[in-house]
């Protein structure tokens, strides 16, 4: 689960743990899987995955961890609490389920703040520091690394600095690798932070990391200080997901460190995939993506046409900060089809289908995409009616398009019964090969029954079906602030067991919006399977 | 249109010109009006209105604030750039509109990097610097107060550092009584901005401003830098709104300087203000005010986790960095499985319902939780949702839940016809008031065609469900790697017209998860309504 790399400087990722404390965020165990790998994709060096015990759902994950994550750059950490006053750390089941959870790091929260210490612990100040020692020097013990997070550190630092210096000294003196400090409130600014961070390396010798909250709205900064200072390990999370207004954002901290401080914090390649992964985990945990987030937002790097356009086309570097692909972004110029133009040519390139030098179906590709889009369709995540859409327009009858089978009309019936139970019952009538056929199936849900009754309908015909499968179904509601009137935009994951495909649907209601995805699906499949569709 | 107050350091907004510029934002005059009118509700010094002359409507802006507009606080500031090259600003028709705005006071933006001068400007760097002379000192005569823009003025001092200096002594030496330094491209981090500053400072004795743009995420921390260094000037955007990324956010900004630095920068009771007015600025811009925004957005004070809960019923002030009241915001307590005891006792308590010292009742509302969420259900975002959860368990019986209607049974029809169009028909069974009904409606989807056939069905006996609207329904796939067999949660959010409530359902089909939210919302509301519920 670990890999070799350099030790000189850590970037910690914490939006399994402190992340998850979002408003809005509540992760499965699949959830913090999949966030997982994708984190491990952008390089990050250690991954806290939750708190082993503390609830079943991190137990899970630390057991599915060990057998289903494979993880190429980072290194897992479980995260939990120093021991309870006045026992043993070896007798502490907490503890133990620190061990039991099999992570190679563990991070220890530890009170450094002397109020905390008397009114949340109620213990001693003397016996607070005990816990700290005989935590860390069990776990060391036991053979694993330990990070020690030094909660609620810099209003702990201004109301009792001398206590607040003795919980890094013992940590550290009890083999701590490194010393978190932690503004944990997330009431500080960045000259405060430069300043206490300085003085605690000077006065103890410890390597010291900073864990930011966002509330001043200076986590990035605050994060940049303390690295100003000495740092040399950064908690961050993932779109900055976190309690209350958020943790240090993980995409502007690690792009700040390596393109402006030209700092190598990542692996090679890696910035370039910070847009995609920043929406891929914004998907996951189904939040929109931030649209002006800095560096990866769709915003981000858009700029608004008129004034400076001769000038930008001219040197592009003026009008932006970096060059938008060292993170995986492109400029966009608003009120324009330039960059339209450009990403269907690749687009289509990128699905293997020659747009030549046909100017005129690269317009109406604009055009059609623009009025779909603004409809609510996205085609930048369902690659496969994208490609349908672009051979409809090649063949010059987006009127008519190229299937494998017509809907005469479909139905499908949701009945919730006095017992609690519902049936979901659907009905498909169609053409294909000149042939009408009526099929009528049952289902977990109306998708699933509509899903079953079309593959009754064709399988027949069309024998490949039996080989797709639906892997992922997703609903967004766009326009939310007109309750159940709102535009629905399903997107389905299809598989034939070699390659995955994605579909797009948008309607008035969730059934026919993902009707029109599942039909794209068979559609598309099918043209993969070699297929040719009737005119 | 002016107000007396202590010049000694300014707030400056330019939500209207800057801040419009963010994609996606359009303003009408009148949209434009309301918005001057809360910034000087809020005090700010200086309201940037447009650039008049530009474009119709910010002309009609000017024309129309000269009647309209009362400001209290604010001075109203006129927009615009120097005269052209080779010209005299007395002549100049841009310069002229400029006067002819009526307001007070003129931000003149000016090119301080010598590239863009040559680029975008195409004149000398010579003629550049005449071109900022000439028409300061011509506003200045005819009685008006210059303040001098330097667009990319960090990127420009990098370049060329004589040169964009000579730009800063230019202006001041012409009579402009503030030299504003822009980080038009918002590369900078705060250390950079702090130096950049200090030195302009000792090397002109101008005074100085700070424009900062948010792309590296750093945007209030380098206004604040630039203030530490020495700036007496801030220019802000209301929710930080603007090109790109944005600009510097004006409400972390007011709050870091009064609250932090302890300054005074806004009139007496305007920091209280704060949260309703990013809000209503927000509505007036169309935009979903961001939950996650430092000092006002509704997540800024939400507490989830457990760990905290025991310690901020003993003194909230140690949880979070300043009391919430202070800015006009609230501290909410969250439910989730990572919750306590504490968090659940004191959700009760911010609801109404006392769990008193019934720590048994406390202890199977945990549980239920803990179990529901495992489910699928979320409480955190569903308040009425938990709080039909908590009376039924205080009442000792979750089984038998409090209802003012019983279901017998209902079913839903999607039906897609051969020309396109979709029939959506549900049909309702149940009790109310010993009473048995059964209603059928038709809806644009199958969710609205249920909600509709259970209004048909209550109205006459509950009026009150005349009044509740559904104001935001989201629907989320757990497990989404299962295809349509998903289980699926949503979350419906209604109101009366004077509270808005939130619920939830999980099911294993979208309707049926639905249609549990729906019958959570309305009998909350109904409760609300002061009914008395079935036994």
């Amino acid at each position: 689960m670990t890999a070799e790399r350099d030790d000189s400087f850590h970037v910690f990722d914490t939006t399994l743990r402190d992340g998850a404390q979002r408003e809005g965020i509540n992760l499965t165990v699949a959830d913090k899987l999949s966030i997982a790998r994708h984190l491990d994709d952008f390089g990050v060096g250690f991954i806290e995955g939750g708190w082993p015990g503390a609830n079943p759902r991190d137990t899970e994950f630390f057991a599915r961890a060990a057998t289903e994550l494979e993880l190429r750059n980072a290194t897992l950490v479980a995260f939990g609490a120093t021991r309870r006053a006045g026992a043993k750390a070896a007798d502490d089941p907490q503890v133990r389920a620190l061990l039991d959870s099999g992570a190679p790091v563990i991070t220890l929260v530890a009170k450094s703040h002397d109020r905390h210490v008397e009114l949340a612990l109620r213990t001693t100040l003397e016996e607070n520091l005990a816990m700290v020692r005989d935590t860390v020097s069990h776990l060391v013990a036991q053979g694993r690394r330990v990070f020690v997070d030094c909660e609620h550190f810099f209003d702990g630092h201004r109301a009792n600095p001398a206590y607040a210096l003795a919980v890094v000294k013992a940590a550290h003196e009890a083999g701590a690798s490194v010393v978190v400090l932690c503004d944990t409130n997330g009431g500080m600014l960045p000259a405060q932070v430069h300043e206490v961070t300085a003085r605690v390396i000077e006065e103890t010798g410890a390597r010291i990391g900073i864990h930011a909250q966002d509330d001043t709205g200076c986590a990035v900064a605050n994060t940049l200080a303390a690295v100003d200072a000495g740092a040399t390990h950064v908690q961050c999370t993932a779109n900055g997901y976190g309690e209350r207004v958020g943790n240090a954002n993980l995409f502007p901290v690690t792009a700040a460190l390596e393109l402006k401080h030209d700092r190598r914090v990542l692996p090679e390649g890696a910035l370039g995939e910070m847009t995609r992964i920043s929406h891929a985990i914004a998907e996951i945990v189904n939040l929109p993506s931030a649209t002006h987030q800095p560096y990866v937002g769709v915003s981000a790097f858009a700029h608004k046409a008129g004034l400076h356009a001769s000038a930008i086309k001219v040197d592009p570097d003026l009008y932006q900060h970096i060059d938008p692909e060292r993170v995986g972004n492109t400029m966009r110029m608003l009120v324009s089809d330039m960059a339209g133009r450009a990403s269907i040519e690749l687009k289509g390139k990128e699905l293997g289908i020659d747009l030549g030098d046909d100017r005129e179906v690269v317009s109406r590709v604009v055009e059609r995409v623009k009025e779909r889009e603004l409809k609510g369709y996205t085609y930048e995540a369902a690659d496969a009616s994208f490609a349908l859409l672009l051979r409809d327009e090649i063949r010059g009858a987006a009127d008519r398009p190229l299937r494998f089978f017509r809907i005469e009309s479909w139905r499908a019936i949701i009945e919730d019964r006095p017992d609690g139970s519902h049936a979901n019952e659907a009905t498909v009538k169609l053409w294909a090969k000149g042939e009408r056929t009526v099929a009528t199936a049952e289902g977990n849900g109306p998708v699933n029954a509509l899903d079953r009754a079309l593959r009754v309908a064709l399988e027949r015909i069309y024998p490949q079906l039996g080989g797709f499968a639906l892997v992922d179904y997703r609903v967004r509601i766009l326009e939310g602030r007109s309750g159940t009137d709102s535009t629905t935009r399903v997107l389905i994951t299809t598989t034939d067991g070699a390659a995955e495909w994605s579909t797009v649907g948008v309607a008035d209601n969730v059934i026919a919006a993902s009707w029109q995805a599942l039909d794209d699906a068979y559609t598309y499949g099918l043209l993969r399977a070699g297929l040719e569709p009737e005119e």
